[in-house]
This record gives C-alpha cells, structure tokens and sequence, in this order.
C-alpha cells in the first residue's frame, strides 16, 4: 500500500525519499500545537492529516536541542531559523565552550486504526561557524558526533547517520515486520 | 457584573489589577496555538477561557517584537524568555546599533454573545544592559521612547506607558461605555 509523508518541506521529503524511497508528498499545511514535546506534536499533526487524506500517513517533527541554551531552538527549531537563522545561534553561543547538542526527530505514523511513534537522535556539537552548503536548516553549523564535518558540508554523512535517517529506518523495519510494504530499497536500507 | 482575567501569570495579574482595580483572576493554564498573530492566539485561548468559567472574561497575549530580529521573539517571548533570558535577547543584538523594539499587548474578552479585542502597543528600544528590578520578564532591557529608563527601573512610568495599560485602558472604556461596569477605579483611569 501507498504511504505518504505529509508535510510542507520540500527538503524533509526530499531526504525521506532519498532514504526510504517508496513514499508519495502529502502537501499538508498544518498549524502545530505548542508543546516541548516532538511526540506530542507529532501525534497531534498527524491525527490531522489523516482526516484530510484518509491513506496511511506519517509526520515528522524536528528539533535542534542545544544543551547551553536550555535546549533552545527545540521544538520551535524551524520558527526560530526564520527569525535569527545559523548566525543568530552562532551568537548566543560565542564565548561558550560547552557546545553540546542533539538533533531529535520524532515520527507520528496513522494508517486510521492506530498511531506509531518513532524516534530519531543524532548527537554532536555546534560549529563554531557555518560550514557547507549540502543540507538546510541548522545543518551547517551542526558536527556529529565522532565526525570533523558539519551535515551542510556532507549530505551523504547526514543521510547515514541523522535523527531522520534512524527514525525513517524504525518506520521502515515497523512496515516490513507488519508485512505493510515491501520493497527492495527498503530491505536495503534495512540491512545497512 | 464581575469580569475575570484568565491568565497562569500572577504578574500580569497583579498589573492588571494595578491598573484597573476591579477584576479577578480566573486560574488558567492553557496551551495556546502557534500563530505569529497576537490577536489569533488571544482569540482562540478566549473562547476556550469562557467555556471553563462561563462568566466575563479576558485573556491578553503580550509579544516583544525586535525590529532588527525580524520579530523575535515575537508571539513567543514567553518561551524565549524562560530558554535564554534577557542575556541572550542582549548576546543577539551585541554590536547592532538599531535596537528598535516594541511591546505589543491584545486582550480578548468574551461575555459569552461576542469577543472584542483591544490592542495596546508601546514602542521604544532594546537597552545595552539589564537595568531594574521593579519589572518581569524584558522589562529591565526595555526602555520606551522618550525615556532614559527601562521598565524594569520604574514600575510607575510602565504602568503609565505600557502596552498592556494601553489596551487595559481601551478595555475599560468599552465597558464604560457599555454600562457594563461602572467603578470609581476605571472612571479615574479614563481621565487619565
């Protein structure tokens, strides 16, 4: 059966198509809830979305959590970029020495009868400048862990070990154990 | 006819209740949706407001909107300010020199038949340190225009000034004008 992914980012579906392949863009503009909760979020947006489209259906929500600033952007990750971008971030961490951070994804997945949650983590730290121009968001000031590069100066990296990347790959293993899509780019992935 | 003022926000409260004496509080914690429209957010909390007390009521939503941060923290100052404080509204605008900020305050009140909204709006500029402790929240970065001082400093000239007097203000002359509340208190703020 068809899965979609609902959502209004082109570049979130882009990644999610790169790394599970087999799944159709629900365009879907949702006004979230405000919460400090990505589950939350993601439970709510997604009962939403499958009133609308009526067909299995997954969100996403993510955030950077960065330890120094209380966890700040967290779940208003994607409002905050537009308000003071990587530079903004950059400058409240100046002078700081502590930069730990962690990128969180959760995935809401509803195919009308119950509701999956899947959960993504990739930790590292914040760059001390942006760096590469391969992802978005906060992708160019962001090192993973055990890693020099940030995600902006390698996509490939960031498809192998993100907080979308891991929680993508619980959604897929979730399908294929349920016998709910099969396909070959899936076991793939799956076998990684 | 007694009026209630639903806010979490013992502060808020107690200025209100500075300002135009005869109100009581309605104990109200709710989860307001993410809009970058004071007056949506107001709107919406008011209607679930009234249906909880099914008396008069108002709720008000408050924003710091910083010219040169495009608006933030805008609608989500609250939440900005318990994730990185006025020290980090002060690290964000280190070496800008257009520090043009302004309060923005809309209250919703509803008597059960209608909901009218009351803005208030004060402009001025963000300080280059924390000054005062008479105020909550930006109050001690906030110095309104013509001033030297920040609210933080003179809890007087905010109650005189404020954008949350203003619409406070606006507020009382509805009900005056209304007949839906007559005291001693809000005839002597009118003519101000």
């Amino acid at each position: 059966m068809q899965v979609y992914f609902a959502t209004s980012n082109k570049n979130k579906y882009r990644e999610a198509k790169e790394i599970i392949g087999n799944v159709k863009r629900f365009e879907f503009n949702h006004i979230e809830i405000r919460s400090d909760s990505l589950e939350e979020i993601a439970i709510e947006a997604v009962k939403v979305a499958y009133t609308k489209i009526k067909k299995p259906v997954f969100v996403e929500d993510t955030g950077l959590f960065i330890k120094s600033l209380n966890g700040f952007p967290g779940t208003y990750s994607g409002w905050v970029f537009k308000k003071i971008g990587n530079k903004g971030i950059l400058k409240l961490l100046k002078g700081i020495k502590k930069r730990g951070a962690e990128f969180r994804t959760c995935i809401a997945f509803n195919d009308g009868t119950r509701i999956k949650t899947f959960f993504g983590v990739c930790k590292g730290k914040i760059a001390v400048n942006e760096r590469g121009k391969q992802g978005f968001g906060y992708d160019s000031i962001f090192i993973p862990e055990g890693y020099k590069y940030t995600f902006g100066e390698s996509k490939s990296l960031k498809n192998k070990l993100s907080h979308r990347y891991n929680s993508l790959l619980k959604l897929s293993r979730y399908f294929k154990k349920n016998k709910f899509w099969e396909s070959q780019h899936v076991r793939d992935i799956i076998k990684y």
